[in-house]
């Protein structure tokens, strides 16, 4: 009775109340539209059907599907149950189908959709829910851990939804959005919703372009008016809805990401200047694998608009991204305080006060040049060793000595020292007939060690 | 009046008798089967819809399709014609749809079909023209420059044809041969047609296997029975059909060809005994790139079952190939003669010649010392120029020498001579005093040159 042609089995328009049981196993393409099948049992085929990828059945009054009616025939990847009078999805329905593709729903009655109803559908990339009695919008096919990973078309036009969760579906790809349909539902105004729809219609994406009349909202009003939502701003006085500039501050790595309407678009960039961007690794600004650009240490003159060209085998899209680059760091205004700066200055502290130790020390023990001399010579060998042992933390405030200095003959270093000030000669002998001067010869003598040509540094 | 779900508009059994004409340009799938549209005209659509993958136009009673219907809607990938009153498919018809991956044809009357009907259609995977009644086998669909690539289904079950280019269809790849549905013709049996079927059984090609049942023909005899082509053997005394080996002979490269069921394959080969095939370049064994197996220089070990391995996502297939090398090269038995010998053994011999020339010459000139000396002082300086100039072709036979000796100073040539021979001195004195000595002495001037251990070679 059906027509037979190789591996396709069409019965459409044949009366059937069930679907052909004896069905050759060879069979890639069921049609069994415009008959009465009113349920898809369990055991609806008796043995598996391998090949079967393209299963039609519109137009025929069916409103149960059992939760194992897909167990046999697991390599569907098309699969057509629109204009029927489905009510619900139960959990887990089409959980075999790991192959499908494309799944029509659309024109049924369909009101009630479990959270998990769609749960499996790894390869889905099209699912038509239009013409239903949706109330609320299922997020988690796009969102989330969980989501169908493939999908890029969700029509959910013609159905009941009064409040759409903007902010998630704001966030999502606009290969995602360019596929989601809502129009045609009874979402209540607001100026969220004209936001999101203004930047869709900016944007190009198909879901807003394609059916702009279509987009519509019920005024929150006691009139309940349906207005437009392309024109909600004059009705609710929103403010114009405007494209905002990507942000950055200076040295930080910026990520451009290349947002195209559709996936796996080759993408390229040009940068402010129409200069394209250059391959190499050693780049400050690199195309990431995904598409992005990368822009490392930010500059106020890597200000500008950045283009991306994205191209496929169905489109060439170009986009702008316009960069704004603040001229201070985004951990304060005007603090330019980092790591390398402040162990910088540590460092060129260090050594200034080294050389002022080395060569301005203020000599005041060289006032009286016989008791000078003769102190050297006592306390030259318990004085060779000079310094302290600093930790090198925060050299900035502390900026210590770490120098061990060793004479070898203080003889000879006497006749070496050349710079001895007599002023401080002077000095030492006053403060020593004031009692102090044990101690301040022996700091003398220390010092005027470094005075010395050939000292060992340890 | 036709239901819309986003980029679907389906129109299904709505009595149309026209395609409606104001359809939105982003329509991808337009569904209009099961109406009274008898002829797709050129205007069928006022505007390109550059968007329509999916054009399903079966149960109309479509009877014309305008050479032009197609121009607006080149983005086509699937078109269903069938079930229709077609009565044939006119030159370069499908020509603007180049993505067109499935055109159905199936159930109608078509008996006239263009050779150029299908040209153009370079994407075209699936084609069903089974249920009409075509009596020619279309060839070019599958053969030669013009051939459809993809193709890899082309369903010509239940019609009329009688007679098929057998020797061609054998020569065709296993995936095109497994796609390629011919059963419910009118076939003339005969043991060749017993003999590509059986074939094909044993490949377990799909074609062959799927519908066993249905590969009938008619037996020539005047009664007219129709017989099951796979017992053909049985009625007709065919001999039984039987796979060939591969043969090969000493020292030829063989190629085995892995030619699975399905297209684009990964393919992998073990040798006889399991080995599977190494990678690397330099193996005299190697997986070409179409993943042939290349064996060089066969040797007789090298005979055995050879055994390829396809994997696809939807099939996996181990084939077999028994090869079996001769003992002796494919020119003749025995026969090693090649070019490179020819030329080593010619080269060898002119050596050989040259060294008895320069070393053991039978010096005739020597018997008479005194008139030998005499001789090379008065000739030295004309025959200094010893050689000929022989070309290098056939060296094998012709051996000559190609060297011109001159001398520095004869007189120290004299002393440096130590070779020359005292019987070659008397034998040229005998023939001196017999009327010969003029030319024999010159000669023997020019042998003795070559004797120096000091010649400048030019």
């Amino acid at each position: 009775m059906c027509i037979c042609a190789s591996n396709i089995v069409s019965c459409s328009k044949m009366n059937l109340t069930m679907v052909p049981s004896d069905l050759p196993n060879y069979t890639a393409v069921l049609d069994v539209s415009f008959n009465e099948i009113t349920g898809l049992r369990a055991q609806w085929t008796k043995h598996k059907l391998p090949n079967l990828h393209n299963l039609l059945l519109s137009h025929n009054g069916l409103s149960f599907i059992s939760s194992e009616a897909f167990i046999f025939v697991k390599q569907l990847r098309y699969l057509d149950l629109s204009s029927n009078t489905l009510r619900q999805l139960d959990e887990f329905i089409f959980e075999p189908l790991v192959h499908l593709e494309v799944l029509l729903l659309y024109n049924n009655q369909i009101s009630q959709i479990d959270r998990t109803a769609f749960t499996g559908l790894t390869s889905l990339q099209k699912l038509y829910l239009s013409q239903n009695q949706v109330s609320r919008f299922p997020l988690e096919l796009v969102k989330d851990k969980n989501r169908l990973e493939k999908l890029s078309l969700l029509d959910l036009s013609s159905n009941r939804i009064k409040v759409l969760p903007i902010q998630d579906l704001q966030a999502l790809p606009a290969w995602i959005k360019n596929g989601l349909y809502f129009h045609n539902n009874t979402l209540i105004c607001d100026c969220e919703l004209y936001s999101l729809m203004a930047h869709w219609y900016i944007r190009r994406l198909n879901s807003a372009v394609d059916f702009k009349d279509d987009h519509t909202c019920v005024h929150p009003g006691p009139d309940k008016r349906v207005l437009r939502l392309y024109d909600l701003n004059v009705h609710m006085n929103c403010s114009t809805f405007k494209e905002t500039d990507q942000e950055a501050y200076l040295e930080q790595t910026l990520t451009l990401s290349c947002d195209t309407r559709h996936r796996n678009m080759s993408k390229t960039w040009m940068l402010p200047g129409n200069i394209v961007v250059p391959l190499g690794d050693n780049q400050s600004i690199v195309v990431l694998k995904d598409g992005s650009l990368e822009i490392k240490s930010i500059r106020p003159e890597d200000s500008g608009v950045y283009t991306c060209f994205g191209v496929s085998e169905y489109l060439n899209e170009t986009l702008y991204v316009v960069v704004k680059v603040h001229n201070f760091t985004l951990s304060g205004n005007g603090e330019t305080l980092n790591t390398a700066y402040t162990t910088l200055v540590g460092c060129l502290a260090s050594v200034v006060l080294v050389l002022i130790y080395l060569y301005m020390t203020p000599c005041r023990c060289f006032c009286c040049p016989d008791q000078g001399k003769k102190n050297q010579h006592e306390d030259s060998i318990h004085s060779s060793m000079l310094s302290a042992t600093p930790t090198h933390e925060d050299m900035a405030t502390k900026a210590e000595l770490n120098r061990h200095v060793a004479f070898i003959d203080p003889k000879d270093l006497q006749g070496q020292n050349g710079k001895v000030n007599p002023n401080g000669e002077e000095e030492v002998d006053e403060e020593a007939m004031q009692g102090k001067g044990k101690r301040k010869k022996s700091v003398a003598d220390s010092i005027s060690s470094v005075f010395s040509d050939t000292p060992i540094v340890v």
